[in-house]
């Protein structure tokens, strides 16, 4: 049985590196790419495509809000649904015009930070990125959470789909994360975190707070690879997983 | 006889106007708009690509520099051709992003402002766009000088291309512009415009200072939308060109 | 009696050109000059500075949020109340810079656009900018909504201010503006404007919606330049202020 | 006798992290503080004047090119005197204004970067710089290198002025440093470094390649904190001038 683990790379900027993406490169099998809004220049896009496609990770486009400064991190009102689809039609766009320059595929989009929160909430947000991604390239595949509104979005628009957990969040019953002011919301020890991610996928559903489930495959693991303790947890999840009897294989390839 | 009118367009920024761009769309044939790193956005560039695709505009990128500030027009030192690559990639990908969420294509690219200056003197700069452009979608067409690196590279590389001139500059021996500094650099009179263009389009060539030729068929001539005074400039050009007997048509569909 | 006319001004950006600058500082006697972070630039707020000075107009500093793609319109969460005070300090200390280097002096401070509205309604970031311009320059004076939270900040940090009304707003019973969604929000007749601001001068109160009245003289009034139909207003406002015999003067120099 | 040590800190931006800024707070007496347009942001600035001025450490404004993707390493044409003059006013007064906050006192004034090096080149450049200096605080002091531009912008404008060498660097004998493309253009061994800055402070003269001096007094000597090598060697540095019997003080309080 395959399963993917994807994580937030290309991050850095102009002389500003961030992240562990040589590492995190050898640990998942689909990178979501920043694409110069929130994070991510022409240069670091490129390397990034460079080394992903030398490893066999999967290319994703992780468009967010134009807030270098706050890292798309802050929600920012007053964008429309427009703009929105706009924003993310640039950003794909544009890695795809880097990954082309490279002989590579961009194979899924995932929205970033704040507007990956307004997006797994809000039907219209997400509709709006799923609209662009269909647009820009009909085969893209969607990242979205399971019962949340991305994927209510990719049903709707008819984009392939890779249905994500995150490693180390607690959910709610009805598919959002646990706030992180909440206790229980946020799991600390890789173990912990592995057996989390492995009962689920055994499962077949997100298992949430209270016992609930949200019935569906589990396709990808989001890991994080912005400090030594998160790049250890994504290390050992990919052990555990591997040794009961998981493929990390990029979600390109089985979704 | 066909020949084609380009102007820079899409030039607007967030609250920012600047630019005739709907009455320019009604005289020119091919418009090159900003992707967002000198002037441009995601809102402006969409709303750009509609009213060109509307109007049978012919739809091109303009990439720059990333200098938003300097709107482009300053030489910024420093950029490996590397960057510069990536740079032309990035932007031209990101407005045929834009393009695809409205069903338009983007046809060409030429470079904008101070990078087109470097561009048209400078072979490998030339090049490293020209790499950018066939990379990205192999069928685009480069606007090049007659008689100037990007000529020369857009060969090299392999690529169509459309050879352009200015309505209102003076050519030096080697198909450069004169100096803006120069007596005779900038013609004024749209009058005198037009009957300059039309004397090159006839003598199917560049007529330089001094009397010299730069052979080849002209293909696009460029026009300025900046001010009342080039707009007006670009009517009357069209009108004579009309009355000459040709065809303002969008290069795509004859070099 | 004396009473002052606020306009934002300064907020060209590059060679992107806003407003009618020039019109308005005939008609106002205190400038809110945009510091760089929503619009504005150096060059922009020296030519601003230089001509308020000369037209004897109050100068005043402007801060908005950092951004200029939404010209500091939209709210963006996320930022502490220090990350608010310290981007209230850079952008006074900034245009103090600029004033220094033509021997003006920066006298006023008020916040823009969406900072400008939580400021209102929020103590805490009305304290933020307080604290801010007390530090720089303890003799500012903050521009204030009566009654609100702006008001309230500047007593405690115990700032000189000024108590500001928009000419063409509606007033809920709190002292906010009634917002613009709702029927009655916005005044667009100049002479209804001039004789609802005359009123409140005149009660030396806020009058707002069922017949509510926020005591205190009205020591500024908005005014609004980005388009014909505001200068024209903000000129036959001056007008019948002064028929009614009211001197319009900075409110540097009375409050 | 006294000498003080320089270093450009506060480069960090947002979420990206840069240098060793509390490792060489412990090393240097006067700090070089990013101004928001190459480096630095709010927060940082503000982080780093509270650090200094902990410290000891001299608080300066390093204003630099408005390019923070190439982090003011880039030379920008086209800038005019009276822009170079707005921006440093700018960025100089905005560091005034978080210092402000925190009752500390900007006591002086380094272009940075490419900036920098333009300055010490050229006679309108430094000028502007130093105009803008002497306008925002008169008592600023300027840091130049002997024998260059800056020098004479310092001396005709009459500021105080630091005479600044670099630890690591040859110089040409008219004061400018030698090429890095140069062989024995760069000195990468401590101890090396540490007996050549001795040797220039004992002779009260920049010591030149071929032989030649430059007459004067060194008043501070720039230390690079962007690599643990660069630490190590400005702490072997500091090291070496103490035991020589130097005290290493701000230059605010000697020149």
């Amino acid at each position: 049985m395959q399963v993917d683990l994807n994580s937030d790379l290309g991050e850095s900027w102009g002389t500003y590196e961030l992240g562990a993406d040589a590492e995190m490169l050898g640990i998942v099998s689909s990178a979501n790419v920043a694409c110069g809004f929130h994070a991510g220049d022409p240069n670091v896009m490129r390397e990034t495509v460079i080394r992903a496609r030398d490893g066999g990770v999967g290319i994703g486009a992780h468009p967010g809000y134009l807030d270098l400064w706050g890292f798309g991190r802050r929600r920012i009102q007053g964008d429309s649904l427009h703009d929105l689809e706009k924003m993310a039609a640039y950003q794909i766009g544009a890695l795809m015009g880097l990954a082309a320059l490279e002989g590579a595929k961009v194979t899924h989009v995932k929205s970033h930070g704040a507007l990956g929160n307004v997006a797994a909430e809000d039907d219209e947000v997400a509709l709006a990125i799923a609209r662009a991604a269909k647009a820009v390239e009909p085969e893209l595949i969607y990242v979205v959470m399971p019962g949340m509104a991305t994927e209510r979005a990719g049903e709707k628009v008819g984009l392939r789909m890779a249905r994500e957990i995150y490693a180390d969040r607690a959910y709610q019953a009805n598919g959002n994360l646990v706030p992180r002011s909440q206790p229980g919301a946020t799991i600390h020890d890789a173990e912990e975190a592995a057996a989390n991610v492995l009962r689920m996928i055994e499962a077949g559903a997100v298992l949430t707070e209270g016992g609930g489930r949200i019935e569906g495959r589990i396709d990808t693991i989001c890991v994080h690879g912005d400090n030594p303790a998160a790049v250890a947890m994504a290390k050992t999840l990919r052990a555990r997983l591997e040794s009961a009897g998981l493929s990390i294989t990029p979600f390109h390839s089985f979704v």
